[in-house]
């Protein structure tokens, strides 16, 4: 195991790692930027180092502070956590160039699931189901024909994409030329990569997502899956496993585990990885596209597996092989479990970004009820990063007792100092919708409607 | 299952049953001296009665009030918690009298095991080995001809005995009347009943206990065992589990959830309860005694095991099955978790109780990390009950991360207001004996020794 390593990352999930790093005795370095000097993460490493100021590209995104400091602190790993740099096979590729692990998969593997036409094709030679679509693009009067051969509505998506950028969706195949053009250029804009691809647009659909592990020894395991259909503009809120739209498709949900797995081996994946489907009540499921990093959401998979994913990160990354077979892994069978993202919000329609200083908290606790954070009292939520304050997980017998476990969770909660979303999540969990286990990814658009 | 139940105890088990409570859609009565007008379970529980003056004989030990809050409240079931009314025959018999479910066994057999005589010798009738030792003393003389025969060191116990009352230990046989003499006194004035036995005195041993549960339709499982050694004159400070002293002893290990089980059978056992054995290092087990009750280190048996022990009696109380066979419960063998008790108390050797206001708080959290406790910033430590605090649970893969996993929590752990513990825990977590995994219950005699 390493002896020592540098989290690149802040928040919660810096808190998280740096956590599990204390309970297998490796040391930890962090960095942090001017706006996180007295940040839950500097204060629980043995070593903290300012990386730069506030703006991300100044000190998260920072590859050469963080190099670097890691060199120069003697660490021989990097956790990049989610975000930032946990995706970018180039400081993955810098990594491996000053002789520090990178805990991911490697570098040519994160390009290629990034490129998202290239992850579609991959997809698709490893026998993973894809949505109806074709590869990239070459002018507008292509995706004029190519609308229409699919059938609208399509959307237009950026290989590069992330983030709802450089998407678009296409009712009618008339319209599809100029579409092409504006996704194109605001690719081009946001990613220096203007090239786009067309799929059919499937709806309603849920998101469901299989989590993978495969360690340096061949092994490749699924831990379930997790649906994440609540969603407000491509960000997910509210995630829960086992899917609730699988319920009593178990056939369905081993075709997706396998599937799942054929793609990891298929690419050489080293590490932990999320393969994201959109699965249609139809029965069929697509292969959406792999994150090749820890999910923010990777607690649900912990809560019902009982496999600690960051240890197990870190172990695979150093080595280590990973000691279950496939049918020992925990057959979740005897319990659910709902995470809900605690994000520092007004209320609808506007959910306005909060900022502040947090005065003081009650967090709920007791048996399987976690709160991953990196908040405390006089703790400071700035400006510069995403929202959110943290993730409620609770887990129990039944979907049925887990949402009203996590009702008087979310009740108990008090952070004062800042908005937070609360009441969002208590309407979520009492929409009729919800609570009949069949939503999609829409169910965020109709909350309010009457 | 109940509509509604009263909780008749205070502080963080009060806490806990209502957050199962909610978890399972049943309405809570909470019941509160003066001193916790203000307290945790108050705020939480849907109804909440003040009962009587801050005096535990007053308000948590007043029956009367009590059973007329669980009658006017319509209330159909009392959880008594553990401490105050939990063993106390009388007031079970008078919530079935009543028409009210105690949660926990009969009066008859909560009766039966609160005589220590006549529980050990229950034990010897279900094949469970007991202690050598006599039953009922009647008088010095037999006392001293006792002592001689067993041989010294002997114990001399109160029948009724509890806390560490009406017990003496005798070195040498001719000391045996005089010691008789003494406990028998000191227990007619603690317990109106000065009746004794007497026992070999077993050192160094080890304080094991196992888990039952049992249900009204004849299932009888245990649930592991839990290693209770680390003990300041009586009273448990810090417990995990599995039990370090019976690594590579499996065979020891299901004789002694046997013995259990057949012990629970032969009384008639309902719910959850545990048998405590002393454990010596030549591999014998002798029965201490069976708590009727629920135990305050129940969560270290909730981690290893995903059963959730208050929803679980509650769910037995009120006539349900429990599903599982002993082969389908978790066998424990992927996780090690341990308990710290926070107490409000100062430094060694004094522990000084201590109490006041919390101003501010930080609890550890993240994966397997749990506190249990009914503190929060504002909320007022009385003088006038046990000095617990909170009580922090960890889980791990191995024992050896469990300790750690435990020292970062405890380091994380800020309690403003109030002098805790958390020292003495990080001293008896750093401890070669202790972490040797062979440590007896005269650990804490020695702990500040050279």
């Amino acid at each position: 195991m390493f002896k020592k390593i540098l989290i690149a990352n802040r928040g919660e999930i810096a808190v998280r790692v740096i956590r599990a790093c204390k309970e297998m005795g490796v040391q930890t370095v962090a960095v942090y930027s001017t706006a996180d000097a007295n940040a839950l993460h500097v204060q629980l490493a043995d070593e903290a180092y300012c990386i730069g100021g506030p703006r991300p590209q100044d000190s998260y995104l920072n590859e050469d502070a963080i190099l670097t400091v890691a060199v120069a602190s003697g660490a021989t790993a990097i956790h990049p956590g989610y975000g930032f740099l946990s995706e970018n096979a180039g400081f993955a590729r810098r990594c491996r160039e000053c002789g520090v692990v990178f805990v991911g998969p490697s570098p040519e593997v994160i390009e290629r699931m990034g490129d998202k036409d290239a992850a579609r094709r991959c997809a698709k030679e490893a026998g993973v189901p894809i949505v109806p679509g074709c590869n990239l693009l070459k002018s507008a009067e292509e995706a004029e024909r190519e609308a229409e051969r699919i059938g609208c509505p399509v959307l237009i998506k950026a290989r590069a994409g992330g983030g709802g950028r450089g998407i678009r969706k296409v009712e009618r195949a008339q319209d599809a030329g100029k579409a092409f053009t504006e996704a194109h250029a605001e690719a081009e804009a946001a990613f220096g990569d203007g090239e786009c691809y067309m799929e059919k647009f499937v709806a309603p659909a849920h998101h469901v997502e299989v989590q993978v592990l495969a360690d340096a020894h061949g092994n490749v395991v699924t831990l379930g899956e997790r649906e994440c259909s609540v969603q407000r503009r491509n960000q997910k809120l509210l995630e829960e496993s086992p899917a609730p739209c699988l319920e009593g498709r178990d056939d369905i949900r081993e075709r997706m585990y396998e599937a799942a797995r054929n793609l990891a081996r298929a690419v050489g994946y080293e590490g932990a990885g999320t393969i994201e489907y959109l699965y249609a009540d139809d029965g069929n499921f697509y292969f959406m596209e792999m994150n090749t990093r820890l999910q923010v959401e990777h607690p649900v998979t912990e809560f019902v597996t009982d496999i600690d994913l960051v240890k197990w990160q870190l172990r695979v990354a150093a080595g280590v092989e990973f000691p279950y077979a496939q049918d020992e892994i925990m057959p979740a069978k005897r319990s659910h479990a709902i995470e809900c993202r605690i994000n520092a919000e007004g209320p609808a329609p506007d959910y306005r970004p909060s900022c502040g200083t947090i005065h003081s908290m009650h967090v709920p606790n007791g048996p399987w009820v976690r709160f991953d954070s990196s908040l405390y009292p006089g703790a400071v939520v700035p400006p510069y990063y995403d929202s959110m304050l943290g993730k409620l997980i609770v887990r129990a017998g039944t979907r049925e007792e887990a949402i009203r476990k996590m009702r008087s969770a979310l009740t108990e909660l008090i952070i004062d100092g800042v908005d937070a979303n609360t009441e969002l999540q208590l309407d979520i969990l009492s929409n009729p919708e919800f609570l009949s286990g069949i939503y999609h990814t829409n169910l965020m658009e109709h909350l309010y409607e009457d």
